[in-house]
């Protein structure tokens, strides 16, 4: 029987994805063989990578002025691909609202000036910090952002920060088809696949093409680059076909479902849902501030840590699976991006409401 | 209905593999999830990947001294990590056997002083270059191969180099787990998943763990460094879970069916089938010289390009697909790796013999 997952990625994928999947395992569509034993050069399998990476171009409304690259390796490689590639003046400014904004940060930090323009650690990572426009360098190559902080469950949604008109970087990792953003606002996307996308093995990079037409350090690698992945449709060599096709799927299962709107629709509603009911019971406390709350990520404690490891215990015996919080926060996290269905959140708040009676 | 795929990579999976994960497509073992969906920081999932680590350390007998570390990128992200991990004398040298050595090389000139110390491409790579022992310099910090050349056919089979001292560095992409190799004859060996492993997306590095204590450059990423991977079990960021657990049922499939030497002497038999059926018809000429013959990749033309390619048009309407050859090379190419049933070779050679009847 299959759970409510609510891990925060890897992560659950829509069934009827992996129904479809299971149907082409053996043969996929008369080919005579599986999409992972097909070589990337042949048409058939070109017609499922420039597939999926244009029903990705319609979901996200992403202007033909843009780059969409399949790459490997996750956001932790693209944490030096950006400053690799796009740090031409040697500086570049971060956001720092988590652990893995900070990661971003130490890896620019490795190959240029780096400079912190903003950060929340103050206050445990518990709200998303903004700028100031005077702490931007104005010679500074780009601000990165995080737009929601997996770990903290922390996102300023749609309020971007003031850049000063420096290209925007952002890691949309765990929130990526999960909310409506305008790729125009944007100088680079990255987002790894394993959270509203696919299988992990997967990095989906959106870039500005005048953002990567420069020449690059002459003795960085073509498999760091952005412009070998664009001059060559993401098949400089052997892409993660594989999970292409995945992604493909879900691409194409969202566009059937309505797009992003519908997507942050259901993904709002479901969140209100489970914030109001943590308000609503003194017995939880939300480890977001009320203002930086991810619709993605929901995290919060019980009153003592015991009891947050009874919450994770007593709920995977009901099907209420991977609540655990990461390890950088403790407590409570329910992930519940665009394939948990909303039958999972009222089921989670269900037993919240029945958890709490018992150990109030 | 399945068809006799002889792609060179990625390539035909053992049909027992994809049934099994077929079977599992919805849930995993009573996990309540796919493979995909899970946290790889959950047990479940650690068993999977360390089950397929310790899987592949006994097909391929491998000593304690060495670390097994599953990254991403394919070979071509190897031709960079190689030198930037283990040029520590800032010089190489390499055996160029084809084109994918020749980027190895290539790369490797990029961040320090590679030499060649051997060469093929005089005779357009048809066969095995040895290098002679005063070829090799003394202070490089190791000797680059590749174990089988995919695109020509061509591989020295057991007949290593002399190394004169320095650590071999293989890239055996296209027949590990195809032909028995001792690996405490090699400091490093890396392999793209996608020939006799696995899907595209994952690569399998095997390396002494001598070689990589030592510092790197301070400004290389940790994604970057082997060091990282071995301190955190292939986990310091989230790896393809997916294709490592598929990896995981190939090395139990070949487990089950007697090890590497079993395949090596099943692929021993194919392979001699198909050059026996070569050599008796004048029609056809072998493209790689006889004693550098590989096991993995036949490689052959007609008396024509026009022939070569009708060959290949009708061979697919019989079921045989994917015999055209590289565009480096043109002609006609059979792999033949460990998935690929002694009846599709049969099916081949039949078709052989009546092609060249038709046509001769």
């Amino acid at each position: 029987m299959r759970a409510y997952n609510f891990s925060a990625g890897p992560a659950m994928l829509p069934q009827a994805v992996l129904e479809r999947a299971q149907n082409e395992m053996l043969e996929y569509q008369g080919s005579g063989m599986n999409v992972m034993e097909m070589s990337h050069r042949s048409s058939v399998y070109e017609s499922i990578l420039f597939g999926a990476r244009d029903s990705l171009r319609r979901l996200m409304k992403i202007p033909d002025s843009y780059e969409v690259l399949f790459l490997q390796g996750g956001a932790s490689l693209q944490f030096a691909m950006v400053p690799l590639n796009l740090m031409r003046t040697g500086k570049a400014d971060y956001i720092v609202s988590g652990v893995f904004a900070k990661k971003a940060y130490e890896e620019a930090s490795r190959l240029g000036d780096a400079a912190i323009a903003a950060s929340s650690a103050d206050r445990s990572y518990r709200y998303v910090p903004q700028p100031s426009p005077e702490a931007l360098r104005p010679d500074a190559s780009y601000l990165h952002m995080t737009t929601n902080n997996t770990i903290y469950g922390t996102s300023a949604r749609s309020l971007l920060p003031p850049t000063n008109g420096l290209p925007l970087v952002a890691d949309m990792s765990s929130n990526i088809l999960g909310e409506v953003y305008d790729v125009s606002d944007f100088g680079l996307i990255y987002a790894g696949a394993q959270k509203n996308i696919g299988p992990a093995g997967l990095t989906i990079v959106i870039v500005r093409k005048d953002l990567i037409q420069a020449p690059v350090a002459k003795n960085l690698s073509p498999m760091l680059q952005y412009k070998v992945y664009a001059e060559n449709d993401s098949m400089y060599n052997t892409p993660p076909t594989y999970a292409i096709y995945l992604a493909g799927l879900v691409f194409a299962h969202i566009e059937k479902l309505g797009g992003v709107a519908a997507m942050q629709k259901q993904n709002e509603a479901k969140a209100a849902l489970l914030y109001a009911a943590l308000d609503r019971n003194p017995f939880y406390t939300s480890f977001a501030e009320v203002n930086s709350r991810s619709i993605m990520n929901v995290t919060f404690t019980t009153p003592s840590r015991e009891l947050d490891e009874k919450f994770c215990g007593e709920a995977a015996k009901e099907g209420l699976l991977n609540l655990k919080g990461h390890r950088a926060t403790g407590g409570i996290r329910a992930s519940i991006y665009n394939a948990m269905p909303s039958e999972g959140v009222t089921a989670l708040i269900d037993y919240m409401d029945r958890f709490a009676r018992r150990n109030g």
